[in-house]
């Protein structure tokens, strides 16, 4: 799939499976849109492993980690984008880690199950990654955030991201790097070497599917290993399809835990990003990248492009 | 409630709900099995924070974590029990911890959620429990695991476990502390102060309502954390509810995850023991007590009592 690149040297796509398989229907309307209005022009490169399935996977634990070497290896790629999220990627990460792969300026770009391989790439190699949809996430996706994706590929910085609905449990006005993504997928790398540590950070964290108490479960254990200590602010994302299936009167809802577990951290706390797993809505941020958060506001500026 | 005693002194007992609310029915008919054939005689106080709603709590943090700290500190009090599990226990160790409970000789009862309580008791006060039933279960127990978890009650060691249709995946033969409990409550002290060391330990893991990827994800944790180097035997109790609710035809099952993950570990794993979350059938282990695991027998042996 090549396209004439409108100016400038091609951009390279390769498109990786890390963890669940991808459904044929949704790869194809994602890579239309990729290359339609995120990336006009660009070479996008599809691993053969990506259309595979093993079980709950996209190829087996062997062929799924040579699809991120290639990818990370191909001298030639300016961007690995994942294909779709699911379970897997923190089976590869051990083998992975210390294989010598060539990272230099690849920008790796997912959420969900992918936040296991972003997580990596910044604790251990210093790659500023895209927490940003998936590929089969692009088809349905709401212009303004294809516009926006799309920006942070052509190396722009896009406008600042606003709250739609969210709750500001503490003010103030906080720069850091920001880091975290899938809550469930994040919490399942404390205690290995690819935790990454966040003292000093915007912690940026998302869930779906997981009912209230076991999103107080994650954040408690967060908190009482001492995980969030330093932590400078929290932004929360969507809580997709995270209600309480036996709804009573007295049930706290997932923003209920999320606030009650976070505000005794003292730090500024804002809700209601447009990031996660809503079908139409995500704006990408940058995984390892500088941003300000305004929690007055409850707006969060980016400061610099993620290529 | 004051039954008389058969013989010697009146055991006491105190029942706490320190997780999820209790049902008031299964509540009442555990306490009359208690009290009619699993000790006979012994004297039964219910806190009355049993009894309360709060949410998805049996009451507030405080109540519950005064109400263990209440029957810690009874100094007459001979076993406490813990009426269901849920969710809740592991909200409450930071406080637990370092409170000065006078622990002296008191056995505590329970599983799933309370995993999260017998973990920190033995790993902070190296207290041995009770890895068994919780109140509410008694009443639908199987005659012969009620006769079985009134043996430990009376001080006594009950005769071997054998499982019933397991797979052995390494025999051998290994002596051990026991220690484990629910694999998603025990994954949710990792990186805390209250995982209990497992070098050397025989390994006892029960799951309930995760699916297989889960289950796999949990597993791949303890792994790339280290938590498991040096454990000495792993046995595996009842995986209930834990199938694939999309299954496909190549859909590993939650046995299969079990067996894929922890064969590569290189020592006795035993699945198939009667103890979790079947309403029926649960035998009861000694939480940091010593056994014997007989693999190629699938069968455990109790070396010493609980109290």
């Amino acid at each position: 799939m090549i396209a004439t690149p409108s100016s400038g040297a091609v951009l390279r796509i390769r498109v990786i499976a890390p963890s669940g398989p991808v459904p044929a229907d949704r790869l194809n309307k994602g890579l239309r849109t990729l290359t339609a209005h995120v990336a006009p022009g660009a070479h996008v490169e599809v691993s053969a492993q990506v259309r595979q399935r093993w079980g709950y996977f996209a190829g087996p634990d062997n062929t799924r980690r040579a699809a991120i070497e290639a990818a990370f290896n191909d001298g030639e790629a300016d961007i690995i984008w994942c294909a779709r999220g699911g379970y897997g990627a923190s089976r590869l990460l051990d083998g992975l880690d210390g294989a010598g792969l060539d990272h230099g300026g690849k920008l790796l770009v997912g959420f969900s199950d992918v936040t296991a391989l972003l997580a990596w790439a910044w604790s251990r190699c210093e790659i500023v990654g895209l927490h940003g949809p998936v590929l089969t996430q692009l088809g349905g996706l709401h212009p303004a955030d294809v516009e926006q994706v799309s920006a942070w590929i052509r190396g722009d910085v896009p406008p600042p991201a606003a709250a739609d609905e969210g709750t500001v449990v503490r003010g103030g006005t906080v720069e850091g790097r920001m880091l975290g993504g899938n809550l469930e997928v994040l919490r399942s790398l404390l205690g290995t070497k690819y935790w990454p540590s966040l003292a000093g950070c915007v912690l940026a964290l998302e869930e779906v599917g997981e009912r209230p108490y076991r999103i107080d479960r994650a954040l408690t254990q967060l908190i009482s290993s001492g995980a969030l200590r330093g932590v400078a602010a929290i932004v929360i994302g969507q809580l997709t399809a995270c209600g309480e299936p036996h709804y009573e009167s007295d049930s706290p809802t997932a923003a209920d835990v999320v606030l009650e577990r976070l505000e005794p951290l003292g730090v500024p706390v804002v809700t209601g990003f447009g990031f996660g797993h809503d079908p139409t809505r995500h704006f990408a941020w940058p995984y390892g990248g500088r941003v300000r958060l305004r929690a007055d506001d409850a707006t969060l500026e980016f400061l610099e492009p993620v290529r």
